[in-house]
């Protein structure tokens, strides 16, 4: 058979659009990019995607790793143009368009967009970095769990001796604090309950500080009030008004020179995108790290260079940041993927609005608070329905969903057989 | 009020029983004492107990940790004299009748029960301790999974460059060695066509080696023949008359010269109790570093020390010893239970008899070869069933069992979202 007289031409190869980062942000940019005309790579030093508002459950026995994770490559098994990399990125060259890994290779891009989340937030505190525990990874929840689980063995073993004490203390009002004092204080009671401890349930305690004059300053008043309520009903000492100028191995000291010991000092006190990635994008980045964006999410100098998520300073209107959350997380990246397909398009791109679908947080079993714009304070059992079921919704896949659904519905009866595992190695590295 | 004239007798104190080890043998010989009239503490390195069957499954990402491990406590939460203490055993005060624990505590018995179990055997030959991945508790396994998922990614990274080929290698054909191959050979699969890998299933080999000429020499010859079959049917080379003299990083060497370049050696040889609690409790131990005892299983030179399970050379008739198995942990340690319990009493003991309940092994999703007594050889897909059956019925725990059977299920019917998590931290020590 003859050639064809004219042969097809050359097909245009597809552009690359590289995604550092499978958290929310990043997962959802690949997500609007699948089956789209672009060619995609999702790199991660992790193959799993973490669902982080359910990390304090790890921390404290009620959920396994597996609940909350799962891995990218079969969260895109369905969609051939996405691919992942398993890897640590470096650095990004800019001139040469391509990021360099840790293990010295390199990938080109045409489009990169970088979705490197947070990190705890230390304000600089004197041992705060080395010795309080953070709740921002998978490995961090293992750690506290295996702290807390082993803090109340040992307590148990010395116990024969003398009548032991025991005080946690939880660093920040946000949800994060909130919810991980009131899971603590279930754990412990449960433990001690449940598993025999001799362990008398009144000297072991759960302190929740904050330095401002409420809880959950990111919701609304009776918000805050209701969390308090509910928390010192449930047992945490709640304090406010202290500030905390310095940790140590089992201690920590306030600014009115109190020094409290405590077996565990967990650290909800906010986040921080500096010595991330996305911190050394530019010369200047914006407040606490984040890389400084244009109205639709590309950074500031470079054209085809894009930033979503905690890791990016989001602007809410003209003067304003978005808080670093996971609803805007999951918007801004899908954002930046409608601008990358608009520009391949040679269309404007458009600048990105943040729709507030509300703020949630639980305290225990059965209470929880909702602010819901356009209904106002949603509380107590409906609240913690409400949680529950937004949470699931949006937890990758259905078994993850089907065995958080299993694993709350115990927790919600009641039944005694909460995974409270310590696993030796977890104390260890990252 | 006046006291009364004559004062009741001061109650004689329980004897306090101390079980070494929370495997099976351990938990059955607490189960055996619940509710008994003595005081009991298990003291164990781990807070739960680990269903080593189903290790192979966490260790292939089948399973997740918290499937197959169960904490001791709740266990016996509900018996008031069973107690637990979380540590290690360092040795044995027989004068003193205590046990000294690696805290510097101690613990006084009546009785003792050394229930340490096994660790893997090298056999002495160099670098099998080093380099090769054992599978006896849930640490190894999830160091192993973590090498064979990350080898994977890395196969998949250098693909890029040029096609890659990968090997895994199992060492020993007994029923670990078996259902290890079985299953690493389905994972690579699932993970090459689900997770896009851009890796040829046939550049993945599994290979399965023994020294002796065919597989499950524990079971009859049928049996082992049929799970080669399976096996080979799965893709797995198996290769008889094979002997391994030397492990590197990632190779090993066959007594006929061989080298063979492996991203895993995984280790499923054989077992000894040599280096553990029970190797030190005498002057001269039994095979393997058991223990040697009696045929009430009492120590041949101590009237208040027993040992039971696979730490222990557990007699069946007068020359032979029972195999390091499950039911045989079982079986001896409540038989060590109801011995002490007698001894108590002032009753006579009675020897350990042995009921064998027969030998399984799975081969991969629907095929399993089980040798029953009386009944003969039943395999494939009824095989498969009845495998399951008997592990969910001895599965601690009615929750553990839920999950299984719900992660189970999903294999069944080859749903793609297995834990294939690479858990950073899993690398390290125990």
């Amino acid at each position: 058979m003859a050639p064809p007289a004219h042969p097809d031409p050359t097909p245009v190869p597809l552009a690359h659009v590289v995604i550092v980062g499978g958290g929310f942000a990043g997962v959802a940019a690949a997500r609007r990019l699948a089956d789209q005309p672009v060619r995609v790579t999702v790199v991660d030093r992790h193959n799993f995607h973490t669902f982080l508002p359910l990390l304090y459950q790890v921390a404290t026995a009620g959920l396994e790793p597996a609940d909350v994770a799962y891995p990218i490559r079969t969260i895109f098994g369905s969609s051939d143009n996405i691919g992942f990399r398993h890897g640590v990125v470096r650095e990004v060259d800019h001139d040469a368009g391509r990021i360099l890994l840790e293990d010295g290779s390199a990938i080109a891009y045409d489009h990169l967009v970088v979705a490197t989340g947070a990190t705890a937030a230390y304000f600089a505190i004197p041992g705060a970095a080395q010795f309080a525990m953070p709740l921002y990874s998978l490995a961090d929840a293992r750690r506290l769990r295996n702290r807390l689980l082993a803090s109340l063995e040992e307590a148990d073993a010395a116990a024969s001796d003398a009548r032991q004490s025991l005080t946690f203390v939880v660093v920040g009002g946000g949800p994060t604090g909130v919810e991980t004092a009131g899971a603590l204080s279930e754990l412990v009671r449960i433990a001690i309950r449940r598993d025999g401890l001799r362990l008398d349930p009144s000297d072991v305690r759960v302190v929740l500080v904050d330095q401002a004059a409420r809880l959950l300053t990111g919701m609304s008043a009776p918000a805050g009030r209701y969390a308090a309520r509910e928390l010192a009903r449930m047992g945490v000492d709640v304090q406010f008004g202290r500030s905390v100028v310095e940790v140590e191995s089992r201690a920590l000291r306030f600014a009115d020179g109190e020094r409290l010991e405590t077996a565990a000092v967990i650290w909800a006190a906010g986040v921080t995108a500096s010595g991330t990635l996305a911190h050394a994008l530019q010369e200047a980045s914006g407040p606490a790290g984040r890389a400084l964006v244009r109205a639709d999410l590309r950074l500031v100098d470079r054209p085809n260079v894009w930033a979503a998520g905690d890791a990016a300073a989001v602007p809410r209107g003209e003067r304003e940041l978005c808080a670093q959350l996971a609803p805007v997380a999951i918007q801004s990246g899908r954002h930046c993927a409608e601008q990358i397909l608009a520009t391949l398009r040679g269309e404007p791109t458009r600048p990105f609005v943040y729709r507030d679908k509300g703020l949630m947080a639980t305290i225990g079993r059965r209470a929880a608070v909702a602010q819901v714009p356009g209904v106002g304070l949603v509380r107590g059992t409906l609240g913690w329905w409400a949680w529950l079921g937004l949470h699931l919704f949006y937890l990758v896949g259905f078994r993850n969903r089907l065995r958080v659904m299993i694993n709350w519905t115990w927790r919600y009866f009641d039944w005694p057989s909460g995974p409270r595992l310590i696993v030796a190695d977890a104390e260890t590295a990252d």
